[in-house]
């Protein structure tokens, strides 16, 4: 079984904070995305629509996209539970990552690549407008998400959960990438943050100083 | 028990077909966005993102997000099985869902928002550029499942599943409202459209004739 994709950066380092929280230690195999590594015929292959992270099995089966990687090891191991308990708690998660995923992470990366220099080529033209909406999204979840964290100890509730890797992947690198930081407009959000920031899962993932 | 939004129309339509590929029965009521009436202080206790669908349980818990209201139901009635029977088809269900989502019905919904004069101002403002852009995208989804079910039975293998769902309600959707039809350049997908659009579940949330 291994892993393509950074241990570091992107969509991948969802999936090794996961298995950081799991205590499961897969290899990662890096795949350079600004030189195209990701749309070779061999690469496309084993990800259709030219994504990292790809997990491969043992057999040579391939499974994209990050959440269902991270669903795969859920089920192989249930045990620290990050996707939910009991089937109310299965769904107030599937709900948190969701909503995560579409108020904050989407409007994030959709920012980043349509506004920053910076943006790997993965669009075939930016659209500035596009881009600037998509920074007032990307403050709405925000609030979305401190009107919750008002409320519970971690996105979905009382439970660390994949929610909270996906909102905590999106404002880490949101800081870092882009000089956005959560505001005093926000502050269960903070607070939050503080906290999730500093658990081993996240800093044994953050990339190493150059 | 009960769900808002409309058993015929957009989003809570893939939680109807689901329920009726189930065999569960739940009332809707419906939520007239047209008058604003998912915006009202009472709705937005129910959904803070102002979405519909929104599944209300006997006791005041509210669920939102289509995908983790199907798996609720899921997880309560297990037979027939729409998110997959084993660890692996589970992920390759959730795999499929997702890369529908992203490639096919995410791009149909922002073209639709962003290019249609019929579209709710459900978008601070119209960026046709980007419209534009997605109906490029949308056809590279279907490119994407038609190599797919080139391969298998339904989108996510040989289950039938909520990723055949997702499909199915966004390209009946599209031919609706679009004039998009699944051309000759996808023969896979025109021959699983034509299995799926016959299924009961389709045929019996499809909107009453006017």
């Amino acid at each position: 079984m291994k892993i393509y994709g950074s241990r570091f950066h992107g969509n991948p380092r969802r999936v090794s904070i996961f298995l950081a929280e799991k205590g499961i230690d897969v290899p990662f195999v890096e795949v350079d995305l600004r030189k195209g590594e990701h749309r070779t015929p061999e690469f496309l292959r084993r990800s259709p629509a030219a994504q990292v992270p790809v997990l491969e099995l043992g057999d040579g089966t391939c499974l994209v996209e990050t959440v269902a990687i991270c669903r795969y090891f859920e089920e192989l191991q249930p045990l620290p539970c990050l996707f939910g308990r009991t089937p109310l708690e299965r769904a107030q998660v599937e709900m948190w990552q969701r909503l995560v995923e579409f108020n904050l992470y989407g409007p994030a990366r959709e920012h980043f690549r349509h506004v920053s220099p910076h943006a790997l080529p993965l669009e075939p033209r930016q659209i500035k407008e596009w881009g600037e909406l998509n920074r007032e999204r990307m403050l709405d979840g925000m609030t979305l998400l401190d009107r919750q964290l008002a409320r519970t100890e971690f996105v979905a509730g009382s439970l660390y959960s994949i929610a909270d890797i996906t909102a905590f992947f999106t404002l880490e690198g949101l800081a870092r990438l882009e000089g956005l930081e959560i505001g005093i407009r926000h502050p269960h959000l903070q607070h939050w943050y503080a906290a999730v920031s500093q658990r081993p899962s996240a800093i044994a993932t953050r990339p190493p100083a150059r």
